[in-house]
């Protein structure tokens, strides 16, 4: 199974296979139905699977450095239940059989220029230690790579899509950072760049460092490190603290030089954006065209910039039904043709090493129908209310979340996903802690925080519309006649939305003057980036909405 | 001390009141200060008092029958951290004190008809109990009086503006019920009504009841039953499981007829507020009414109609910069003039036997200031969009919050309470579990859930503006052109808003069909149950809203 995700049970005379939507064709074109059951992890996963097929007395083994503390503890949970044992392995079943396994990724590791990071690797380990102090922690075992990488001010090739090296760090009370991490990644620059902060130390060394821990009160993320780390430090005799990982907040607001940076990236990334969006509204009309090739014509677009590392998700490209399928990854056997008098959605991003950027644009190939314009249409008030909205210090995602909804809600609509997910710079396209949804989230949002803002609409069988932006928050400021200076969200995204998707008699006042700021600041910051017909087309593309 | 609300904390050679924001005056007014440092419980109570002043080895009582299982968990560790003990006094040293303390209430029990209460004690109980067995548990203990009168169809007059009488419970997993109250307060009649579902017992024998208990799973709810309840069945064997009540959901979701009986009851109720409302227009117009005096006219209105049983609550009666002190209660000390060019709040409420009212309006008292209408506008803005939002099963309240208040941060104004409140069928004019406010709650809005719809705004030192309504959630229907049923509000309380302080320019032409959809109500139902001069001025206060 090449799938990117994906979990599997075996006993000794069945095995069951746990993938998420987007695999349930693919596993079970790759493995064999004979050896394991399928299941689909939204429906049923290995929990609900192991509470029903562990017999009493029977001892379930899993390896440790696979499974989050949590994870762990809600396996426990399922298999205690059902009378079950689980009990960690020494040695990976898999490992000892898996003859041909390629080797780990090991590519070299570079550094964050500082003009984009904003802060030394030396103020934000400083910064991390202090805060260590004040919560009365000796030290924290830092195990997401990219909470690695943003302290260190590095990256790395070792991830698709994600500029990360691969690596473990402990980082204590003072700032002192103990790096593990394979030798052959580090360049003598790098050990430069890392200094009297950071010390090297081989992977393998990072047991012996734990075992030093003993009556450390040492925090980990439960959600994010693996088990094995928490049994090395108890049975070391440490006493692990179960927090959030100290990084993740910090690292989530961005200062003011990566909000500078990011908004560089995102104005280099619109160029390939509108001449792509160009090409759909002319050479794309013909019906002629396919989801791969359109998805390779816009990679082409972003990789003429000269400056895309790498994208920064594989591209979702669907067209007419396959638009309707929120996960859709074209492949050969799905791949369709952008029909004419349907609905195509593209959903993509690039890295850069000055930001990361993730757009969903939806436009129509031949005549739209006027359902599939009052559906854009919908979706659009619900991003432009969330693009809009000022709001206090300490308010939520979750708050937020029916902004985006509303208009779709009192048309009997909705969607079945999130609003918005927080993005990183040169990162991660999918970052905590922050996030905008239906379920209580109790990081509230904070300046400089990336999120994006996607609502979609998906009518089953037929088209699939989103509008996705990337906005940051906003340092509270004042609002005439106001009392409390409020945060707000300014918008990193530049490209037009498609007008001929829009019934303006369903936009206030202020929808439309939202939009036509929004395309005026489009057409000042990228036009002069873009000539010939591309900018022809984008000044009609800009022109402000007429008025129904 | 009279308020209605406070702690204190005891020491051999200090002490503390901890009071809410109603009664910091009061407190002050009426408690020696030499003795009692006084606290207001939203900066600092009583758990942030004894961390700071609890020394290393101290012992500190507390009565068990006067705090809940989750408040006693609060205390305790907030005790234990300071180092000192927290303990269960056998008999608490103010009842042995209080010499002249009056008898508690004994007022006779009167049956809730089942043309009001929609479903009989038998069916009830019979629900309840089947409850309790989906969950594995044998009976449950249940301490809140709302909810034995609810389940039992029964009411009282042991609670000033809330018809509970005070009793105490339990239910097994086949629905039948142990009942200990007063036997003084039972009328042959009440035990006919009760039959054999019920068996009444002394008061005092519930302590025997509970030692009966030892090997069962018994239900408590850690927020309302006091830690007494799960000392004493820890104490006898039995196995303490603290989930929520389970009557409060059953309580909250009203059916058919208990819909129908409290849409009478506004219907009546209306009345009186009508004629309030044309008085406050004219007579107290002059500028010479006060505070007490108008709140006694509103009550003297709702006595007219024949049929209150009592208050709902203590009326809210603010002119003026009282009306922006959100929990005030008007004295004869704090009492101002109905003063020209201010404006005037009033929450209040009736207890009917059908229903239970609550309902928050604010009118010019003179001419209004264009701050005034604006800030009035806008508050009437986030009313109506949460009294107009559809939404699917599974949404809680507090994602519908920030519809109430987003036109208010939109223009750097908030209000620092909640937004909705649960209220009952002639029982608590406060009741959960559903709420809608900032804060989250796990607990879905359901058909039949009544909530207040209250957005307010308060200029501190100026004025206050308030709109209440209360609504209940319907079933989930259609929309056009929709794909999804969806839940909605209607609207109980009717009583137009205020014409003069709504500035049409500020609202959506979907905001001012709404006024005139709801006027038009309001003359509707209430039109023909008023005569004379109120006639005419509620036709005119339900006129159309001119464009502006």
């Amino acid at each position: 199974f090449t799938g990117s995700a994906g979990a599997a049970v075996v006993t000794r005379d069945k095995a069951a296979m746990f993938v998420d939507g987007r695999y349930t064709l693919q596993v079970a074109a790759q493995v064999d139905d004979a050896l394991f059951e399928f299941h689909r992890v939204e429906e049923s996963g290995q929990t609900t699977w192991l509470l029903a097929n562990v017999g009493k007395g029977e001892r379930i083994g899993y390896d440790p450095r696979l499974h989050s503390v949590r994870g762990v503890k809600t396996l426990k949970a399922a298999v205690n239940k059902a009378g079950g044992t689980l009990i960690a392995v020494k040695q990976n079943p898999i490992d000892k059989a898996w003859a041909d396994r390629p080797d780990p990724p090991l590519t070299k590791v570079i550094t964050q220029p500082l003009k984009y990071a904003g802060e030394s690797l030396d103020e934000k380990c400083a910064r991390i230690g202090q805060s260590l102090k004040n919560s009365g922690l000796s030290r924290a075992v830092i195990t997401a790579p990219a909470s690695i990488a943003w302290l260190l001010n590095i990256r790395g090739r070792d991830v698709m899509c994600t500029p990360l090296p691969l690596s473990t760090a402990l980082i204590d009370d003072e700032g002192q950072v103990q790096l593990f991490i394979h030798k052959d990644k580090l360049s003598p620059e790098i050990h430069a760049h890392l200094g009297n902060r950071v010390s090297v130390h081989d992977e393998d060394d990072i047991e012996t460092a734990l075992k030093a821990l003993a009556g450390q009160k040492i925090n980990i993320d439960p959600n994010t490190a693996a088990a094995w780390y928490s049994d090395k430090l108890n049975a070391a005799g440490a006493k692990v603290v179960f927090t959030d990982d100290p990084v993740a907040i910090p690292k989530a607001c961005k200062n003011a030089a990566e909000i500078a940076a990011t908004q560089d990236a995102h104005r280099r990334d619109a160029v390939a954006l509108v001449k792509f969006l160009h090409w759909l509204d002319t050479t794309a009309q013909s019906g002629n065209e396919t989801e791969i090739s359109a998805a390779r014509m816009l990679e082409r677009f972003r990789h003429d910039l000269g400056a895309l590392t790498d994208l920064s998700f594989e591209t979702i490209s669907g067209a007419g039904s396959n638009g309707a399928i929120v996960h859709y990854r074209v492949s050969e056997a799905t791949n369709v043709t952008l029909a004419k008098n349907s609905l195509y959605l593209v959903d993509s991003g690039g890295q850069y090493i000055d930001g990361t950027t993730d757009v969903t644009r939806t436009v129509p190939i031949g005549e739209p129908t006027e359902e599939m314009r009052r559906h854009y249409t919908l979706v659009l008030k619900g991003h432009i209310a969330l693009a809009t909205i000022r709001f206090p210090e300490g308010t939520s995602g979750h708050q937020l979340d029916v902004l985006a909804r509303a208009a779709l809600w009192n048309s009997g609509l909705d969607y079945d996903h999130g609003t918005g997910h927080g993005v990183g710079v040169y990162l991660g396209v999918h970052e905590g802690p922050q996030r905008i949804a239906k379920t209580p989230n109790s990081v509230a949002l904070r300046p400089g925080m990336i999120v994006s803002n996607e609502p979609g609409f998906y009518k089953t069988g037929a088209y699939g519309i989103r509008i996705e932006n990337l906005q940051f928050v906003h340092e509270p400021s004042s609002i005439p006649g106001g009392e409390r200076d409020m945060l707000g969200f300014t918008t990193l995204t530049l490209a037009p939305f498609n007008a001929a998707l829009i019934v303006t008699s369903l936009l206030s006042d202020s929808d439309i003057a939202y939009v036509n700021r929004y395309h005026a600041r489009v057409l000042e910051e990228i036009g002069s980036r873009i000539s010939g017909d591309s900018k022809i087309w984008l000044q009609n593309a800009c022109a402000p909405l007429k008025m129904s």
